[in-house]
């Protein structure tokens, strides 16, 4: 970017030095809202024709240079400035040199303050629409997942103990559940995100005759903004935002932790896709679930990006100040990590090869079924509470001779209780377990089926 | 409370140490789930005798002996003991001492993690309505200072300079906003919250004939959740009511630090009733606004909360992991701030005394209908930019003369620009910028009238 | 805490609402400054008698009457009240009570100001001493265990796969490592902390002619503050605590972590006492690794005080403001979680009982010696580059027919490269790769014995 | 960039995809340490051609090639890819390209693992020893302006109310205390960034016969990471910097609000140069204080990164995860924020303008004398409580007038005490009372100047 030296206006006497236009200039990174920008400036310039502010040729120039504009940026022709500070300026200042004082009218009625408050907003309505599509794709992977391994039985764990059996599509179908709020989230935020600020001017209004709906409606917005200082000054849409993000991203940062204990060989549930592991520069043998660490590393990245916002907004008296020209590289990232980790991690989990057997005999290790032995003692009548004590004496035995619950005789369990007869047997196996908690959200397959197909239906809607 | 010493069940070996016990307990906090651990209680105890699964008598000795626990916690005479852990195991002990076999009963078919999940959602279920409430409180108190003060004239800030005149009450509006989306982002999140954990039990369901969408209903639960895993292990419901709150102080820090500034003697637009604020052991003349710095300062602590709840989710496998027991106490905390500070702030708006005098003389400071002048110049044909530089010009030349623009003669005035014409000094009044901004969601005391009207009514909807 | 209603003083026309009173009060926490608010005063007070600022005999009447106070406090007899708002002025009540107007005189030139930024130095110095105290003593259980597992093979791990094999003694050494960095970081800290405020006043300091050097020695601060609205204002030392603690948990959560995976029957390397795990209300078999699970979830709370006090100072004017007030509760809660999980964590290591067969059998899946083989290559003058793709390949055949290095034969060896020799076999041994790293800081038995003496000698110096 | 496409190893199917190649690679930020990773690799390659395990043919290749790769990459010409993942193993294939075999050595007994935490503290020890000359800078530039004002009188504010009359060259001396702490906590920190983690290799140390000292001496390192594991796992040196970095943030975070409020029209303390401001877009008559408003912003951002880093690090089990990829951009927009920001404040500091006038009247208003007159009476034998509590009623008195105190007559003072005489004219004065404050630390203008001076000595030292 070349620069040019020059006093901000007519009331200044001293220009900005080259450090300070680096430190206060935007255009480095606001780039990024360019094409949010001139959509923004056609809906106002068709407006204020439309209210008679400027003159149909002043419109057909400005659609003309804005066109023009567009392809330059598009075409990477364009030559940003950093002395012209921001992507507003830029453009303006462009616009102007193509067609002249139609350049110069653009600005009528507004202020670089609700204008780049309207860029924002356009740019965040699109990418959590693009996001809530990729968060789409990644809950299809984990379901065609799921379908294959309705009947797989893997040790459910709570404490990262063997706790009950469970279905490996079960267990994948509970991320299914956190990615269906996290869009139910991105798409409330989208409500408070879709409302125009144009109009608000630099925080006041502005004393021509404006339509500010008709605005909104060629730009798509719900409505707009009630209040002019607040449309000027709040960011709270970005941060729900981010938090929204933050959620999602310890979400995946969950899995991620899962995904690289089941490849560890002590687990060795499963193995990613080689094309998402790297090797190391000195072990030879080595292949590493470097995708998925990098997605548990991100949620820092996440979690700061929320916190420099917040951080960002405290305290700041109304309206505009310059703080808020922090909020975009943040966001910015934001938008850039979710997207790329939401469209690598539908891929990966297409890749994700399971080894039932492992996963199988894990569960037969930790005493998976003694809930069930409990549950067996209740029904015959036994108060649960009694009916726990019980089984935790049995499985101490059992721990004793280092064997599972299954593999005690009967008369070895009937030392601990005289109701357990030769059915217990039967519920003591994991295929037992699994099927028995058969009602709404429980893990037997066959609700395991019933759950991907209204999960699947409720994302096509 | 007092404590007594026990091995964990018939596995263990050791009892906890003294520490541990103390370590581990959460029953220091956790009490104030009792209330809804009882409602729970009592659902769940419904649906297992309509089931069959316990007896009539059962749940008539469950019902009596929850009914008078709940009357011994609300009159003080609980005796809650750190060695039973937790809210859920000293509540089951003293309906076990009160009630015999029915209280061992009552655990059948539920573990205490979808018990606690079921709790949380109950408590923040409440806690929501209240503060959406004490939000409707606050935005009323607002409306009503708004609305003695649709004309009072002030000057507007961007960067803590003067930019253009506006009127107090426009400026409470925006608060008013603000306080709005935070409303409407409680009543988002609610729906989350508003589901049912109960039957996923452990981790993965019961192996019990239970009727989930019984227990849903008496507790008024929108749904039920639809993955066991899922509802005994995420709390992303408690994180997203925690982002609210951070949003909702974050708008708050920044009233707060207006009311500061305000009552600075340098600005000296408002006074706080004496009962918000206190003095110094030292110097007898302060008179200090504790409560706008104090929620200021709680902005931090509320962040804090929020970063706390994202770290220990962060890489948790599933399912329930001890990890979680830590979400408590930074959620409570949050709850409990929350009120106060929106108790206080609406009582506190009430006693604002408002120096009209002084606003306007800083309205009259800082050229404020400079952006006035340039839309008149617009008016007369010029391009906004062209008119934008002229008037930089005018004011460094007021400046120079330490006056304000209106108090340049005509001649002056036209050395500037030939257009300009003695119509101009109408738009130059501080009343005259102010009802120029005549438009939805502008400063003219007219649309905020109208602003106050609407918000009065969307918040008695 | 009884309660009166005062206005705040001649000045005010109102009194606080109760409201006002429990919201703005901090005596609820600040109670646990008592004592550091007693030494504070005693030298103030022995300082403004030698000064003849106040008398002999109102000295003496001070003294008897602080010393009267510390008891009641210890023996749980003092009236906390908060309508006195604060620790200070509740004292200070009491002190006139107790002895009339020499109460009144020992507020002499000081503010609370100065005062409480007194009480939280000490605090925090004793806080520091402990909590360097209690990390001496984990690093002494460290080493402990470490010494009697200097001989024993684990494997390494990088991203949670196999690299190559370590010994047991030789891990734990890293987090000793580690600790020792976080106590110096302390030790470094305390030099920041213990600096007297007291003489600053209410921020300019006083017209009395004190003497603040006598009042740091008296108080064994190292030096006094050198700019009066510094040391009121500022609490960067109480953050740098903050970051420290934080680092301490970040350490801590990596070995809970750790000691619950290990503890995951999967992988079966260690168990951890009975006293330190509890059970589950519904599953009989359950041992949950309830204590390093609970560490694991502290880091977010810690993490969650720092936030919160970098918010809290963020963008304050100079020089006392009310937002301070906040600073105590994230600190006193720091520092007591960092002294409980510290003091538990020394106990729990001690209680660390190894399987070393289980570790021996991990160290042999997952190719831990294939370094070896490309370092035996390089020996025999293959670059390194070439003799790690060699590996590689060697690694893949080895999968291929599902065995270890060690267990293909010389003429498969040879396939792939002919420089490999039957002297190759030494070193694909878990025993000889270990021993190998003989170097500063390598793995090998002789330096994880020499490191130990070195660590021992470190901490007791 | 180019990109050719990979498979990792002989160990690997399939090579990454694009999109994976993209979000696992580092090349894109971690170019930044390629100036350190070349000396590291200098120091490494000496070594091993000192102790025989390269030859002394192949350490005048490395050496060749690597100040050939060095040229390439100072003059822009040096040809970085994407698919050779990071900037060591750019370099690496490059040297093997530039030098052959030789550099295909470089790599034994090291792996990435210790180069990368070599490369990092090789680049945060400069980054730390910039800092602090920028900071001595800054302080430099505080100073100067501190001594034009050792005698300026400014209200000094407690909760932005006017508490007791400070010099601006005393209120200055407060930011140079901070900075003082700031500059020696970074000191204290590199202590522990400089420490040699090379010899690790990948966890373990290495089976060849390496001299870590000699290796630490060529880098000026103070020593060696004393244990492998820990070398290369953990970045706690790396959030020690960003919790040093928070604090310089937030002490400039205060400040800036200082000089926004200053320069607002109410307060009108001071200007700022024209250079550090901007103006509006639509408003003509602006000039913004945009660097003071960014710093204060940018807090947000530091305070982001420190919790990135946090989070990032939490619960990682030993040794190397790929998590720590995601160390490098946050600490390095730290640094470069920090300098950038450290840099333009000293330059700002310098042309800051003070209106002494507006300072004083405000100090005038506030009863800023209030304390030396409670003082006053006290020095008449009155308890301070009760001299404080007849002043309240002076300064409601005065209130009700309207006046400060010293426009109160004698006999109107005497009515709230007969003690009171014509002397206390004398004490009620802005100069009487800010000379008075005559002790280390005090706000009298011959302290203040005897603190410049010793603050000049210790910065030069």
């Amino acid at each position: 970017m070349e620069q040019d030296k020059k006093k901000w206006s007519g009331r200044f006497n001293e220009p900005v030095s080259e450090l300070v236009e680096r430190y206060t200039a935007s255009v480095g990174f606001d780039y990024k809202l360019a094409e949010y920008d001139i959509q923004g400036s056609l809906a106002h310039a068709h407006m204020l024709a439309a209210a008679g502010i400027i003159s149909g040729s002043d419109l057909a120039d400005i659609e003309r240079g804005l066109e023009q504009i567009r392809d330059e940026i598009h075409n990477h022709q364009f030559d940003w400035q950093v002395a012209r500070e921001d992507v507003h300026l830029n453009i303006e200042h462009r616009l102007t040199a193509l067609v002249g004082d139609a350049g110069k009218r653009l600005h009528t009625a507004r202020s670089r303050n609700d204008q780049v408050a309207t860029d924002i907003r356009l740019y965040l309505r699109a990418a959590s629409d693009e996001i809530i599509s990729l968060i789409r794709a990644l809950q299809q992977a984990l379901l065609e997942l799921a379908e294959q391994h309705a009947d797989t039985i893997m040790p459910g764990f709570t404490h990262l103990q063997v706790a009950q059996p469970v279905t490996f599509g079960h267990h994948l179908l509970a991320y299914f559940e956190m990615l269906q709020r996290d869009a139910q989230r991105l798409q409330d935020g989208r409500k408070r995100i879709n409302q125009l600020p144009l109009g608000a001017a630099a925080l006041a209004g502005t004393s021509y005759p404006i339509d500010r709906e008709a605005v909104a409606r060629e730009l798509e917005f719900d409505g707009i903004c009630r209040n002019s200082l607040d449309a000027v000054s709040d960011r709270d849409f970005a941060i729900e935002f981010c938090a929204c993000a933050a959620l999602i991203m310890m979400h995946l940062s969950r899995l991620s932790e899962e995904l690289i204990l089941w490849m560890s060989p002590s687990f060795g549930f499963i193995e990613l896709a080689d094309r998402f592991c790297t090797g190391s520069s000195i072990m030879p043998q080595k292949k590493n679930p470097d995708v998925p660490e990098l997605v548990r590393g991100k949620t820092g990245r996440i979690n700061g990006h929320l916190v420099a916002l917040l951080t960002l907004m405290k305290s700041q008296p109304l309206a505009y100040n310059k703080d808020n020209q922090e909020d975009k590289e943040p966001l910015f990232d934001t938008v850039d990590t979710l997207k790329d980790t939401l469209r690598i991690y539908a891929d990966m989990m297409t890749g994700v090869k399971v080894n039932q057997t492992t996963m199988r005999q894990a569960a037969l290790r930790g005493y998976a079924t003694a809930t069930d032995l409990a549950d067996y003692l209740v029904r015959k009548g036994m108060p649960f509470r009694d009916a726990h004590e019980i089984v935790a004496k049995v499985v101490r035995a059992a721990e004793d001779k280092q064997c599972d619950l299954s593999a005690l005789s009967l008369p070895e369990l009937k030392q601990f209780s005289a109701v357990i007869e030769a059915d217990v047997f039967a519920i003591l196996t994991l295929e037992g377990s699994v099927q028995s908690r058969n009602h709404s959200g429980g893990t037997a397959p066959a609700q395991v089926r019933q759950a991907i197909e209204r999960a699947r239906s409720s994302i096509t809607e």
